[in-house]
């Protein structure tokens, strides 16, 4: 008969202390758990302290309730923000797509085959184009247009919303959505909004980036992997990359070149997030990827 | 006996139209050339060619005078701007530096050993720190305080000036050298000043790159090898490069890791410069490094 | 009125010479030809020159006729391999693939999007699996698989010869397509065949590349483009690249994220080779790809 | 008035059990310490774990002694193989070069200017070649020629053995010394002896690889930075880097362009040494990198 057990993964900050790693780990030992990863960083301005640790509990599911209510205590004595995970929760994912479908197609097919372990309630879109796509994987596709006058677009954004509610999503990943998100709806899902930006940031913030490494002249494009804030395309940044690029190459190569890396980007920074690899810090993110 | 023969580079730039590259091609081969090394671009937009040669050209070092006196019937038939060079012709290369050594090792090793084939009539500097390094490789170095008044700045200027003209540089190569070169020394010496900037632009312009990386929380930190002109760090860039950084990383981690990318960024850059490979357009430049 | 015109690719090899690029340059302005794109390479050891020119035609379709039929003339004074083809032409490819289908939607999603400008007449595999992935594409499935006896296997393989036949394919796509082809199809379509190896080569021959990458502990995994020869993975050697990996990586963790290595590899080695950018040399290839 | 304190490192493996981490951590402390950084491993196959522990100790330097004789009950009770060290340490590091001086020069530049936080107590060779470019850092430098014949050899290396035990060396680089160290050398410093090799091993073991990358053919030559065993290039790899090359690049260009990723390779294999981040897990390395 195989013991009944729950890989847990906790993550915690809180000011720097000494003894908080071991009043955890001693913690987690007294309720039988074996640490089997760990990772920690101290940032030595702030004087904070940041650690994702993951364990093995045993018991049945129930016990993460335990736990939970346990560790509430020494939360409460180092003044941690926390969470604790069961790594086997499937998180509820709501993909949002415009037209441009290389990041939706290269999720839908790594969900597809397992690589992703996500629930894909259903996909959002401002056009009516990628339906059929989306529709082959068995998902619902909502169509929300968004207008451009303010009323319009406030009423679409609210029905966006709502339909972004019903879908009770832990994590809502903007895979090339050419809208931007209001501050409200931004305020709303806090650092659970994720956004590939098909350049390498801070460099060409807003439209058309290709389009702006082209007339820079630049000899390398990027994507970048980033949380929404309020402003534009300055959230904390959680992955990047480049790929090389030659005077010949028009903004259409950049644009075919690019897909490889906006793609490869969004599924690491994704990744990052669904492991609780990330830690938002300030405008910056503690990103314990290893 | 060995045939006398020079190995030449010939770099043009025209207004397109058909029949070039034969009417070239044909008059190199007219003069018993034999092209070894052809690149060519043709861009679209402004309608401009633009090509790189290299040949064999039987005979002796005069060939060459008898060859560019020839070209220019052709070359006035086509419109073109041109030059012709003997690949084994050293450049002599003037390096400025102020106090970070590594781009300035790096450059004097490469040289000493043979790796790099040019001439270093002088090292110049706005402090004496790095004296004993020039020196040990047997070259000359000279100081030039840059002080801070107007007056001051300008008369160390044309001092710099006096010291780069006497050493009758080729190119000039701002090896980490921490001073704004005014418009009439960019002007002076136009497309021929090389500089390295510790940023992967146009993300941080300007003073201390790695600590304004180390602010907005970028993945990755760069370095952009560009041609020196009157907007500070925004000349025509001939090569780049990046590196992974990580949240623990210090600016301290940041400039230390910066080095090797700085170093095999202008290492690059220069020797496609000393190699006629890159051709400035507009801002932008083409480079034909393949 | 839009004046009729043909955009030409000229690829040719000969012994070198003095003035092959004056005649052949010469020979295409002669027929109004402009040339916008050339590559060349002299092999100094073989005394062998490769050669790829981009050039427009004035005329109709036909004209390419005419000029085949006059090149000849060229090609015999020169005694040049050679082939001449309209960039329009779309290759006729044939995909084999297996189980693993990340390639295999990586090119069908290219595909569809008109990224990869080919036709696809057929897929085909050893298993049924990718059936319904291939079929909502619109394009035919065949399923043959290949029997552990040697008769049984060369009644496969001449099965699958003759489906490959029918489909007239200019380029065959080993896209994870885990037999090993026998000598005579490498023969029958030498240097058509194109396959992805899940390995840095000539590191990791043969069967799963990635448990022996984990059984000798290297720090990035590779894969490898190459052309297919009777020596299993030892053909020439189109693309290759890396993907970093950790201790704390599994089998399965390469695997999934050398897909993403695969699939690029494999994208930019077809590409090349579609663009007639690859010339075999021994067994090594001579790479335009600037 | 600043209270002491000491920066230590704790290393240590043992058998996989519940509560290791907890114990450890507990007993730091209670020693007063405050952990700092935390990298653990479990290798599930071989059911080991292996931990990397930062952590300030308050009290003078004679706290280490102390720390190591109480950590040592806990060690045996968990059977661990364990090291701690102050990071303040200087490790002694000889270098033994050959004739190739770009990773000598690299390494000592990067000592001079305080990168490298280490003391370089001689420079051994089997030429008299680099002689002046170390004395000029004020470096010791010792000529051992290898012969041919086995007696000589052996002489040879019984007198290196003999100058690097005179220099007390916590850790011995290869910079490019190319002399096969004996096995008796090679069991004297087990993992102390890092080695760079100038290819992407296991591909291209022995002499001469950018010879045998030339003739496969390769798109990306690398370098491996590896712990010396008895089996030729076959030690467990600590890092390793690749860079792209194309066809035109001769073995002469490959040397050239080979030695920045061996420098760096070789910069970033000694660094995570010195940081006591490698641990040798049978013939692999763990590398707690981050």
């Amino acid at each position: 008969m195989k013991t009944e057990q729950q890989q847990l993964r906790l993550i915690a900050s809180c000011p720097d202390r000494v003894g908080i790693l071991a009043r955890v780990a001693t913690f987690i030992a007294g309720m039988g758990g074996n640490i089997t990863e760990a990772n920690q960083y101290e940032d030595v301005r702030s004087r904070n302290f940041f650690m994702r640790y993951g364990f093995v509990l045993p018991g049945p599911e129930s016990a993460l309730d335990a736990f939970k209510k346990d560790f509430e205590t020494v939360a409460r004595e180092f003044e941690m923000d926390w969470r604790v995970r069961n790594v086997a929760y499937r998180q509820r994912v709501v993909l949002l797509v415009s037209k441009f479908d290389h990041c939706l197609a290269y999720l839908l097919h790594r969900w597809k085959v397992g690589d992703l372990k996500i629930d894909i309630p259903c996909v959002i879109s401002n056009h009516d184009t990628l339906r059929e796509l989306v529709e082959w994987y068995g998902i619902p596709y909502h169509y929300v247009p968004v207008p451009k006058g303010p009323d319009a677009k406030q009423a679409a954004f609210e029905k966006t919303a709502d339909l972004i509610d019903a879908a009770e999503p832990d994590t809502i990943v903007l895979a090339r959505y050419m809208q931007i998100f209001p501050p409200w709806l931004c305020e709303k899902y806090r650092y659970r909004v994720i956004n590939i930006h098909h350049s390498f940031l801070p460099s060409f913030i807003g439209a058309k980036p290709y389009h702006q490494a082209e007339e820079r002249g630049v000899k390398l494009i990027g994507a970048t992997c980033h949380y929404v804030t309020e402003d534009l395309d300055q959230g904390p940044i959680i992955e990047q990359d480049v790929a090389r690029i030659r005077h010949s190459d028009t903004i259409e190569d950049m644009m075919r070149l690019g897909k490889d890396v906006e793609n490869t980007v969004l599924a690491r920074g994704l990744r990052y997030h669904l492991e609780d690899r990330v830690i938002v810090h300030g405008n910056k993110t503690i990103l314990f990827n290893r």
